[in-house]
Order: C-alpha cells, then sequence, then structure tokens
C-alpha cells in the first residue's frame, strides 16, 4: 500500500475537503457582517446552512470511524507531527459524531429562539421571559455535556462542565480553571480597591473628541501595520461589530468608529491584530489539517490580550503612541506619554463586562465561571442565577444587582446562545498572555525600549515560535509549560497587575 | 409515495444543494475579485477547485441518471413549469455527464496554459507562440463538440460548432445565427460608410477631462439607482475588469473609473446595471432550480445592451442625464443635451471590438463567428486564422491586420480560454435588444418621455413581464417570438441602427 492510499492520507484530504467548505463558510460569514446588502439575507442563510450541513456530513461519513480506526492502528508509521494531526481529526469526529441528530436540531431551534428574544428581552430588563427559554437551552447543553462525557470518558472530563469547557478551552480542565480562578477571587478585590485608591491621588485624564473618523482610521491602520498586521494577507473594515476571522494568508478584522471614543476602536484593533497574528502565524503546510488550527480559546485570547494589554497599555506604548497621536489630531495635553498611559490605564469597577478594564474584568468571568459550571453539573437552577448574580457582584466588586437584570445576568449573548464554557477562556486568556510577557522580559532584557521604537519584528518571532507555530500539535497546557516553564497560573496576572498599578 | 418522495422532489432538493455551493463559489469569485490581498490566492484557489469539484460530483452523483429517468417517466404529474424545470436539470446533466474525466482535465491544462501564456503573447505579438498553444485547445474544442454531439444526437446538433455554441446561446441555432450574420454583413457596412460620412458632416464634440473620480462614482450610483439598480440588494464596487455577479436578491457590479473618460465607466455601469436587473428579475420561487435561471447569454446580453444601446444612448436619455452631469461637473459645452446624444453615438471602424460602438460591433463579432464555426467544424485550421482576420477585417471594415496580430486575432482572450461559440451571443444580445425595444415603442407610446424623465418603472416592467420573469421556463426563441412576436430577427437591428444615425 503506497502512502498516498493510506487510511491516514485518505483522512487527509476528506479534511482537506473540509477546510474548503470551511473556507467558504468563514468567507460567507465575514461578506454577510461586512459587505452584504440586506436584500441578500435569505438566500445567504439558506447557503451558509446547506453547507454547513455538508461539512458536518463530510465530517460524518459512514466511513470515517473505519478510516480513523486504521489510522490509527498504522499510527506508528506517521511522524509526531502526523500523529497529532490524527488525534484532532478524532477529537473533531467524536464532538461531532457523539451527538445525536435530533439533539442537533432541537438545540439549534432553542437557542435560535432564546437568542433572538433575548435582545429584547434584555433592553426591557425581562428575566423571567429570558428564563422560560433559557431553561430548554440549558436542558440540552446538561444532555450535550452527557453525550460529550459518554463519548471520551469520565477520566478525561470528570465533570460534566468539563465536557462544555473542551469545546473552546480543549486541554485546560475545570479543575485548573478553578484553581486559577479562586487565586484571582482571593486576591484581585483588595488589590482593585488599592489601585483605585492610588488612581484617584492622581489627576484624572480624559480624551477629548471629538476625533475625525477618517484620521481615526488612519491611525488604525499606521498601528497595525506597526504591530504586524500585513495589508498583503488580510484586511481591515468597519463592521456594526467588530470581530477577526480570516482563512490562509487572508486575515480579516473589522472595527468600529466612535468620534467621541479614540480608545475603543484603537485598542480594540489592536486586539483584533493579536487574533489575526496568530492566525496569519500558524504553519503554512498544515493549514487545512486540523493539528494546523489554533490550539484553543485560551491561547487564542492570549495572543489578542498580549498585544492589547500586554503591550499597548504600557508606558512603552503610550511613549510610541504619543507623537503619532499629535501628528494626526494635532496638540492635545491628554496625548503627553505619562497622560495617554494613565487614561488609557484607567481602572473602574463597573456592571458590564465588555467595558471592564484588565484589573476588575476577570471578576466578571470568575462570577460567570461559578455561575456555569454549577448550572450544567446541576447543582443549581435557572431561577438561582439573579441573586447568585447579586451576591457575586457584591461580594467582588462591591456592586447591585438586583432587580437591574438587564445589566447583570442578562448582559451576555454567550448563555441564550448556548455557549456554556466559553467565559473562562476570557481570563485564562489574560493569564497566559501575562505569563507569555513575563517570560518574554526574562529572555529580551529591552523588550520597552522596542515597544517604544515601534520595533516589533524579536516580539512577533518570539511568539511565533512558542506559540503560533506549535498550532495544535501538543496540548494548551504543554505549550504554556514548554514556551514559560509552567502551566497556566494566576500568579503571572496578579504579578503583572502589581507592577504595572501598584509600583 | 408522497410528492415530497417522488423523484422530482428529490431532485430538486440535490439542484438546491449545488445551488448553495454555487453561490459560494460566486461569492468566493467576487471578493477575488474585489476584495481579497494577495495573499489569500493560494487557498482561494484550492478552496474554489475543491468546491468546483463538489458541484460537479453532485451534479454527477451516481443515481442521478435513474433519478432523472424516474422523475422523467411521473412527469406528467408535474405543473409545466415543473416540467420545464426537469428538461433543464437533464440538460445540465447531460453537459456535464457527457465528457470524460480525463477530457476535462486536459482542458483545464491546457486553456490555463494557452490563456496565462496569451497574456504576454499579445504584447509580443506573438502569433507563432500562441498559435502552438491553441492548436492543443481547439483539438479539445473538437472533442467536446464532438462529445456533445453524441449525447444530443445530430438533429438537435446538426454541427459540432452548434454543440458548443449552445453553451452559451442554449436555443439559438448556428443556422439561425448564420441567417442573422448574413443579413449584417449584408447590410452593416454601406450604412456604416453612410453615418460616418453624416456625421463627418457635424461638428465632432469631446467631452474633455480630467473628471473627478469620485464624483463620477456619485454619478454611477445616482444613474444606476435610476435606471432601477436597488442598493439593498446590491453593491456597485471598483474592480480591474468590470463585471457582473451575484446571488439571489443580492447583485453585485463593478467598474472602473478613468479620470480622462467619462463615458466609459458610467455606460459600462449601465450595462451591468443590465445583466444585474435580469438576474435580480428572475422570479424568486424558483431561485435555487435550473428553470430559475437567466436563459443565456444572448437573452442576457440583450438586456445588458437594452440598457446601454436602446436607453443610455438615445437622445431622451441624454437630455435627462445633461443636468445630472452639469450639477456634478459645472459648465461644459459637451454636457448639452445634443453634443452630450453625438458623443455617446459616435461610430468609428477601429481594430478592437471592446471599443467598438453599436454599428460596427457585429461586424466583429461577424468575423469572429465565421472563423471559430469552421474552425470546430473541421473546415480551416489554427494556421489559417492571421489570414482569414485580415480578409475578413479589410472586407467588413476596410481595416489591415497584417503582421498586427496583437490587434487582430490575438485580441480576445476568448479562444485561448477555450471559450468557442460564446461571440455570437454578443451580436444576438444586440438584436434582441433592438427586437425588444421596438415592440415596447409599439406597445407605450411615450417612452422617449419617461427616459427624459428618468422614470424606469414602466420599462422595467414589461422586460419583468416578458423577459426577466420567463427565467428558463421556454427557449430563447420561443422567449422572443411572445415577446416580440417573432425570432431573433436581424432586421430589427439595422433599423435601430438606421433610425438613430441616419434619421
Amino acid at each position: 500500500m503506497s502512502l498516498k492510499d493510506s487510511p491516514y492520507q485518505v483522512l487527509c484530504e476528506r479534511f482537506q475537503r473540509i477546510a474548503s467548505v470551511e473556507h467558504a463558510l468563514t468567507l460567507l460569514g465575514w461578506d454577510q457582517a461586512v459587505m452584504m446588502p440586506p436584500g441578500g439575507a435569505a438566500s445567504r442563510a439558506t447557503a451558509m446552512a446547506d453547507l454547513g450541513g455538508m461539512s458536518h456530513e463530510m465530517l460524518l461519513a459512514e466511513d470515517m470511524a473505519k478510516l480513523l480506526d486504521e489510522a490509527e492502528a498504522q499510527a506508528g508509521d506517521l511522524s509526531p507531527q502526523e500523529r497529532a494531526n490524527l488525534v484532532e481529526m478524532r477529537r473533531e469526529w467524536r464532538d461531532a459524531a457523539c451527538l445525536p441528530k435530533q439533539w442537533v436540531i432541537d438545540n439549534t431551534l432553542a437557542t435560535q429562539r432564546c437568542e433572538h428574544a433575548w435582545r429584547e428581552q434584555r433592553k426591557n430588563n425581562d428575566w423571567s421571559g429570558l428564563a422560560e427559554n433559557l431553561k430548554g437551552v440549558v436542558q440540552l447543553a446538561r444532555a450535550q455535556a452527557q453525550y460529550r462525557q459518554e463519548a471520551m470518558g469520565r477520566e478525561r472530563f470528570p465533570t460534566p462542565y468539563d465536557a462544555l469547557l473542551s469545546l473552546y478551552a480543549n486541554g485546560d480542565s475545570s479543575a485548573l480553571v478553578g484553581e486559577v480562578f479562586t487565586t484571582l477571587k482571593a486576591e484581585l478585590p483588595t488589590l482593585i480597591d488599592r489601585i483605585i485608591e492610588r488612581q484617584n491621588q492622581q489627576p484624572s485624564v480624559s480624551l477629548q473628541g471629538p476625533f475625525d473618523l477618517d484620521k481615526q482610521a488612519q491611525l488604525g491602520r499606521k498601528v497595525t501595520r506597526m504591530i504586524g498586521f500585513d495589508f498583503e494577507a488580510g484586511r481591515l473594515d468597519v463592521s456594526a461589530h467588530p470581530f477577526s476571522t480570516g482563512v490562509p494568508g487572508d486575515q480579516r478584522i473589522t472595527t468600529r468608529y466612535d468620534a467621541d471614543n479614540l480608545l475603543e476602536a484603537l485598542l480594540g484593533t489592536i486586539h483584533e491584530t493579536g487574533h489575526a497574528s496568530y492566525e496569519a502565524g500558524l504553519p503554512s503546510d498544515w493549514r487545512t489539517q486540523p493539528a494546523g488550527r489554533s490550539r484553543n480559546m485560551s491561547i487564542h485570547e492570549s495572543q489578542s490580550l498580549f498585544f492589547e494589554k500586554q503591550v499597548a497599555l504600557s508606558p512603552a506604548f503610550a511613549h510610541c503612541l504619543s507623537p503619532m497621536l499629535q501628528t494626526l489630531f494635532g496638540d492635545n495635553v491628554a496625548f503627553a506619554p505619562e497622560a495617554l498611559c494613565r487614561a488609557m490605564q484607567r481602572v473602574e469597577k463597573g456592571l458590564i463586562r465588555t467595558s471592564a478594564d484588565e484589573a476588575t474584568y476577570p471578576l466578571h468571568v470568575v462570577l460567570r465561571f461559578e455561575i456555569e459550571r454549577d448550572l450544567i453539573n446541576g447543582d443549581i437552577e435557572v431561577e438561582d442565577i439573579p441573586a447568585l448574580w447579586h451576591q457575586g457582584m457584591q461580594a467582588y466588586l462591591g456592586l447591585e444587582t438586583q432587580g437591574n437584570d438587564r445589566d447583570g445576568c442578562m448582559q451576555d449573548i454567550h448563555w441564550p446562545s448556548g455557549g456554556f464554557g466559553y467565559f473562562p477562556t476570557y481570563t485564562l486568556g489574560a493569564v497566559n498572555a501575562a505569563q507569555l510577557m513575563h517570560t518574554l522580559r526574562q529572555q529580551v532584557s529591552d523588550i520597552d525600549e522596542q515597544i517604544q521604537a515601534g520595533e516589533f519584528a524579536q516580539i512577533r518571532q518570539w511568539l511565533g515560535k512558542h506559540v503560533w507555530q506549535r498550532a495544535s500539535f501538543t496540548d494548551s497546557q504543554t505549550l504554556m509549560r514548554e514556551a514559560t516553564g509552567e502551566g497556566t497560573h494566576a500568579r503571572f496576572l496578579i504579578d503583572h497587575l502589581q507592577r504595572r498599578y501598584m509600583a
């Protein structure tokens, strides 16, 4: 049997074809959000549903289980990377194969209905309306967790919640998350109070607009190019909800400009550039294969937060940015490096996760993690959420949400759309980012000088070697250990915040 | 057996899925030409090749022949439109199934190589270089014609050329084309000389630029909207080579602005709006089915040329356009309606088809038709082309191309890319457009007043009823007969030119 006809080779061809369908789905989705006129909505929805179905059918083709078995039996003939690819193939297949078709249909309907209604219910602070739909969504999520647990075994997924967490944070267990988050919730509330106290002793800075939108767009292009976005292999466009997507060789990020808020679009674009850099830096030979993909969302978010928080909120970056702002928008006292840095580093307790700063954000996530973990594991019910939310916000940030579910437990789309297990990746990503920067600083002495000079080649080279090129050839915690000497550890984020805000 | 499980219904579902893959291919192609950064080229090519292969495989699935046979056996249970759909399904299937796989591979390679080399060879006037590749392409085209003739029978395709013509002008036979073109080549040379003689007696008008590109874009949007392009169901963008494409509810046209040439982009955009109007006007219930598609390229081109030539070159339209130009670009003697109309209607003998006016264009096409017909039917060989081209240009337009193949037989991409049979549709479209306008004028007395007032609702309603809504429910000549009282007839184009230029 020649290599070309080996089961592994046949699988590679299958996954390459699936990747082509996913390529189309990615582009159709980007176009839908950025370019498509309203008239195209109906036929686009049909086309995407059909292509999604085809991709699913290709993955679950009748002979796939047999091919995987045969390839695994001959795995000794494969290179380590090929073996890793086979592991990922098996995982993708099992993730899809373990769910009954009826569950997929029921879940699509339930989450679509719940998410759709939530958009209005949130505006109206209508918790009981949301709860009614959410109960069905939670029931289906619990069923999903059970199917996945059965397929993978309790050793791999000791709790139902682990089975959902692994969809986004594959390799990061709920035990690890619990450990990291226990430290964060023990340390952060006090640290935040001290940061704010110290902050209040300094004059406050505000960046007064309006800031011309065209100039903001120029700034965005200039800064993203500087930190490494390649416009020959990507686009930066405007969309209502900023996002990052792409296909090999073609990363597409979007942003939204607000005349009164210069920093939001700028930092948002830098964040998306981090995501795009990871995707663009994946090994090009493996682009259509499962092992060639990004590792998980905890690692992905570590790349966006590395650029947004570790780099862009640093004093060195403020020094780099300051003359660019002055050239584009004219003189402004808030553009002085120290003032600019203070404006960017502002810490404030607030009800809304998406507008939280890097110090308070983890507590928003801890709260959500504790609730969704207990919910999926069957320890609490949907009815319990508002009270638990209120208690958590009081305990962690000293804020009230009683009767204000709109800005409390109704604020996020994740649960109405069935995305239980996603939240932890935001904060695992923040910890990983701090941990990677800590290691980088130990290995390269003049990181701040490089950032101040707008030089990112060495930083990108380091991330490329230790994160991007690793793709999915190894699990997330091994990746972190090999890059930084240990697995994800809360200490790195705490240390970073202390150094940045209290030193 | 319920209707849902009938072979016809199964076929409808198959073709709906194929349409979804084609939807993706259309959008990926548009994005490639308009949005994609260069870095995306390789993975886009792979994805499109894979999707093209999938669409082909779906069409040629093992059970398709059986399903078609069964559905045809039960065709009595179908509505007339469903029967028409089944006819088109069978045609699409046969068009693909009659070609051996090896032919498809060989042809793709040969045409890609020939087209690629042609781009350089044309610049270098290197006919012998082109001829070498072209021989292989012609050989494959002759083989294709034979396969198609065998599959359809000699009654349907009396000559090999008919089998290729039908790919673009399905329903229009080479006998019909020959008849139409015989009249044109008998009448046009004398008529053109008389038009030019008369034109030379009038003062010449030229539209002196530069014309601001942003204002040209504004004008383009305004005019296309006025003649009926719906920006809620389509886009107008810039691309290197203007084209028109789209998916249901989402028509995408492109143009290219030149500061020194106001009319080229404007008339080009109007032309593409005609194509887009046809696509947008197809019956929405049939969007994913073969019978719901546009009839053929002769009808398609009749819609683009209806708007570009019949409408936009009319004195009434010059009256409508004149104030718009003055508002945007300021006063200019050439913007006076009569002057503007003369500038737009300029007739001139030239070597290049794509820049030819409506009077000389048909002779460029007649020349190409005669050569490609004889080539495919085996009556001449590739070596004979340059001399025949030169003779034809002398006879029809009194121009020389000896030794200037670059501006002669090497100027078009069609033959190097294997597109034998396409050329006639340009002129069949021009005749059909004149014929439709003739009929419309007989039925609606104030067409010119409507055009002058920028009112297109009634014109579009008429085209919608007689052309767009007919989709592929009937053949092209029946469509023309039902719309105008007779099949495509050269007389209508001659009459139109005489009335416009000699009255």
